[in-house]
């Protein structure tokens, strides 16, 4: 394990490789002239919450023009494909396209699309997510109810009560949600366990970047309430898993020897750069800091390099 | 593993016996015959909801005649140790006295009040859960805040957001919550990793009888929400862990081969039985089918005995 670093970099340096207790260090151009295509995760290495990393649109401008591949690969279901491509123009991100994003709202309409019964209206998906997961099952024409039609849903418990839920619900989606509540999760329970209806998740980050302000609670809190009741495991579609990416993987064409994952996550970036079979960088600008990475990794997951944050790569 | 069985059971005795694959069957004046304290969990035993399982009335007084010693030892966390009495007394159980029942809200204020930070009101308690557990903190002049007080607090990510937490919250207490929200699931997390406090949680029942009609999400379904966010494992009050009945344990002053639980979760009721180590009955009038517990018993608990409902008592 070694540090990334910026050509200029002066005794900062070093005590951030003792924090972390890193031995080597080497240098960024040396490094990216290594690598042909670099994914990138989005919360924690390129912005927090609308505040841009310091150095980050440069350094996608600068790798873009050395002609490297870039996919920014991201556990957001917040957000749509075309509304995150808004977000990165806005940002600075000027040469960002559409199918560079991939994104987890857009992978769950990618995952219900390629099935017969969804595509044709016969099954439903009961939504606890935000406005970004619907929009993408509207493109695809697919059937879903819940999600903000829930959102003022109150239980109340007395004896007659019970909670109907629509017998054509196929499947269950879940990802994060800022309008939880018992009714969506009582909902989901009953499909899942009454209705045998599938259970799809968007991922299982336990924290997120939402602002730059503070770490807050993440998809995984919301998975983690609708699994414990649960008599199924979820299918996770977003890292450390491939699905997101699998075309992508196919149709890069690039030695994976020469492709590399940055992101902030232990659990989901670092795990899933190994599920890749490629290198992967931690940065520090997320919310992985010195006492998580050392005193809380209770997978023991290691990346191949660290970095302080993504402005090193200039 | 026995089926306990009424006098007059009939030919319904062996269809149960095969869907349940149980091979044998005693009689049940012989069992209670041979024991001398029962304990007994609430919902789903005694009754769903407001709904009384047929026969339970009677069999609590012909046990309380009989001079068997009872507790009620519940992980109902809904109502106070006052307020649970009153729906004994009401759904027809008069001989109940308060020092029978078991309750974790009352097991969390008692937690707190052997702590002499909490005791003096140096440190408050950040409650996710119902009024029960206020008032049995009230009860004990212990300082608490969230619980009902936050039902309405929403969170609208915006970049400059951030939520703002009491520093003399040293404790966090989560348990079932009708009105869970993303915001006290995000007051939870800054409470347990910013300030450190500590996570303790009434129980992990996956699901519950709140009501006759339907079986509903339980609280190991909020407690996971914010156990998924947590650097710490929570400290579990309620069963299966022993630390409500502890003093009861020391006081009973019966050889634990004369006491048998009466329980229908097998996480915790029948859990809770081996930890003590005394003997268990299933019951399959509550949350425990066939199907869960043949199919979906990854822990692979067995009872000692079975029991269709506690009227096989009579």
């Amino acid at each position: 394990m070694s540090l990334i670093r910026a050509q200029q970099a002066g005794g900062e340096c070093e005590s951030f490789m003792k924090e972390w207790q890193i031995e080597k260090s080497i240098d960024a151009d040396e490094f990216v002239n290594n690598f042909e295509a670099f994914f990138f995760d989005c919360d924690g290495v390129l912005w927090r919450g609308n505040e841009v990393i310091q150095g980050a649109v440069e350094v996608i401008n600068k790798l873009v023009k050395a002609n490297k591949q870039i996919y920014f690969i991201t556990n957001n279901s917040i957000k749509s494909r075309a509304t995150l491509l808004e977000k990165f123009h806005q940002l600075g991100f000027g040469l960002t396209k559409k199918e560079n994003i991939i994104c987890t709202s857009y992978a769950i309409a990618k995952y219900f699309v390629e099935k017969e019964e969804y595509k044709s209206g016969k099954k439903k998906i009961y939504v606890i997510g935000e406005k970004g997961i619907c929009e993408e099952l509207d493109c695809c024409n697919l059937l879903w109810l819940g999600s903000y039609h829930d959102n003022e849903k109150k239980v109340v418990i007395k004896d007659d009560l019970e909670i109907s839920v629509d017998k054509n619900v196929g499947a269950v989606v879940v990802a994060i949600d800022f309008n939880i509540n018992y009714y969506k999760i009582q909902y989901a329970h009953l499909c899942i366990n009454e209705l045998d209806a599938e259970f799809i998740v968007s991922n299982k980050d336990a924290t997120a970047n939402f602002t730059s302000k503070q770490k807050w609670a993440g998809t995984g809190s919301v998975v983690a309430s609708v699994e414990a009741v649960s008599l199924k495991k979820p299918t996770v579609l977003g890292k450390p898993n491939l699905f997101m990416i699998e075309n992508v993987l196919k149709d890069l064409n690039i030695d994976p020897s020469k492709v590399v994952m940055v992101g902030d996550r232990l659990d989901t970036d670092i795990s899933f750069a190994k599920n890749c079979n490629i290198k992967s960088v931690l940065v520090s600008s997320g919310v992985t800091d010195a006492n998580i990475y050392l005193n809380h990794n209770h997978l023991n997951i290691q990346p191949d390099y660290f970095m302080k944050s993504i402005a090193d790569f200039l």
